[in-house]
């Protein structure tokens, strides 16, 4: 079959791979529908000195489960299903807890050793645990919508979840990325009342708009703060989202963030240490969120994509084939492209 | 009148300092007739480099109302008085948000060009906002343990409601000070069904044994770690409270949490940066805490200590004139002693 690669820092291939196969008793095989490219893809492909050559790439992917091992009990072939960005049980102490994406037994596509999901199929372990049945045909138009809830829609809902987000919220999102988006959009499903939106690109927050964002920052540093500082009568935000994952994003959200305030993340960290000393100490600032529960959420936000309430979709901006990958990534790259869908 | 001045890193001297005077219509004098050493006292007094030459010193007393403004209307002369660690008016944004300790016309004793609470009187602004009458009289044995809601044991409570300790919580308290033992107490009035205390200083492990600690963990770094992953089963601690505020202690936060568990931290952090990237980001979990709300848990915590359900107080373990406050110091800082009480 054929799959997206990591054959050098910047370059993308697509190659031949081997048919992936049941191993376990507990895997399913899926044939690819729609899988896509994440803003976390980038940071192996931009690496210029620790990028994994060889590396498997994509994590997120609905299809059709062509093949069951002989213990799946909840799925059958032909079903439309999806896959979250990880594999995980479901039955450990952890999956009970709420935290699937810590799944004692579980794992990640294109991580883990495992292939990814940029590619025409994939073997899903621990399928019962992992894989949502979407009561859709192959030839659905909600596909893409459904592919959100693998990772960008799910991740976004975390940050709103994690950041106590509910009716009459005050929210700032920091990131007009894909996730930062979705943030907004999950802010207004829990009833927030204003989210003001950071980002500087204008296609993207004009969507963000649509989604429910009530204000647009486009300033950066010292001026964005002042600018929600205004907007927020000097109080802050009591909310911010950090959908970015850079240093002076986070640098952002310190800056806006009301004393007792709380600062979720869902950007992956491209740092280590950050400042969390009195700055952060003195007015009770929460700094919270992290890797998406995505597993967790595909069942609560599905009803909302399946009865049209939200479009997450929207944020796929272009569709190229699985051949092309290499052009998805230098459209991802240059910013030409919100998030672009691959078709195998 | 005396009061308590660092004279030069690691000297404390009492020197004769002008008598407080009522400034603003909503002053109080104070006579002090308790006040204490705080383990935050010990950072200027110890610092080879920093330390300010001349600060007042100490945060902590309760006292006798010797004066009001002509705009005190709650207190009167001769009533006994609690006062948290800074002054807050009480009506502003923040202190109705449960924030007195970001009062934006707040301020701390020994900080922000105040003097003080180590001294025979203070001058209190803001008194109606930020001093809680006690009912009880200038004897009372209760004053060692009223003293405790000036700042230590509404820290411990800070740091178990920040922390999110309900009944039947598992915690773990990283620190044996004054402040970690009136935690893990704050965490059995909120019901923690599993205290574990981290702490190698015997006198104050038993102490905290007696406080509600239901286990004590003597080992330190990875074999610290190891202890509390055995005693919870191998899934790491729920909540986590930091109640000393080095870098290690942090670290052995981080190690202890379980995933989507959470680090709630009262010790004055004595870091700018940590590790927050993906060690913390991938389990997902919460850094909350920081300065304590202590007078938004004044009036809460009282009736406990006036009913004699707890006797905070224990953590005094020696007691001083004003006059020997280098002495103080010294026993504190060399450990000798827990807490020291001073009498002016």
């Amino acid at each position: 079959m054929k799959a997206a690669v990591l054959h050098a820092p910047g370059q993308i291939r697509v190659v031949d791979a081997p048919d992936p196969m049941i191993q376990e008793p507990s895997d399913a095989l899926v044939r690819v529908l729609l899988c896509c490219l994440c803003g976390s893809d980038l940071h192996p492909y931009r690496s210029r000195s620790t990028a994994p050559v060889g590396k498997w790439m994509g994590h997120e992917f609905v299809g059709v489960i062509e093949e069951t091992g002989a213990d799946v009990a909840r799925l059958r072939r032909g079903d439309v299903v999806i896959a979250p960005f990880g594999w995980s049980d479901g039955t450990c102490d952890r999956c009970r807890d709420g935290l699937p994406s810590s799944c004692r037994r579980g794992g990640f596509w294109g991580a883990s050793g495992a292939p990814g999901a940029q590619a025409e199929a994939v073997r899903v372990p621990l399928a019962d645990g992992t894989l949502v049945k979407a009561p859709v045909t192959e030839h659905s138009a909600l596909l893409p919508s459904l592919l959100t809830l693998c990772d960008v829609f799910g991740t976004g809902h975390h940050a709103a979840v994690k950041g106590g987000v509910g009716p009459d919220a005050v929210v700032t999102v920091v990131g007009d990325g894909a996730v930062g988006l979705l943030a907004v959009l999950s802010c207004r499903l829990l009833g927030a009342s204003r989210i003001i939106l950071m980002g500087r690109h204008r296609p993207r927050t004009a969507l963000g708009v649509e989604f429910g964002a009530t204000d647009v920052v486009v300033e950066r540093g010292q001026e964005g703060i002042e600018r929600v500082m205004d907007l927020t009568r000097g109080a802050g935000s009591r909310v911010v989202i950090e959908a970015v994952g850079s240093l002076p994003a986070y640098e952002q959200a310190l800056g806006i963030v009301r004393p007792g305030g709380v600062i979720s993340r869902v950007g992956l960290p491209q740092y280590d240490e950050a400042p969390v000393g009195l700055r952060m100490f003195v007015p009770n600032i929460t700094l919270t969120g992290g890797t998406a529960q995505v597993r967790a959420y595909i069942e609560h936000l599905l009803p909302s994509v399946l009865d049209g309430v939200v479009d997450p979709g929207r944020v796929f901006d272009r569709t190229l084939a699985l051949d092309d990958a290499a052009a998805a990534y230098r459209a991802m790259d240059t910013r030409a492209s919100l998030k672009v869908l691959l078709k195998p």
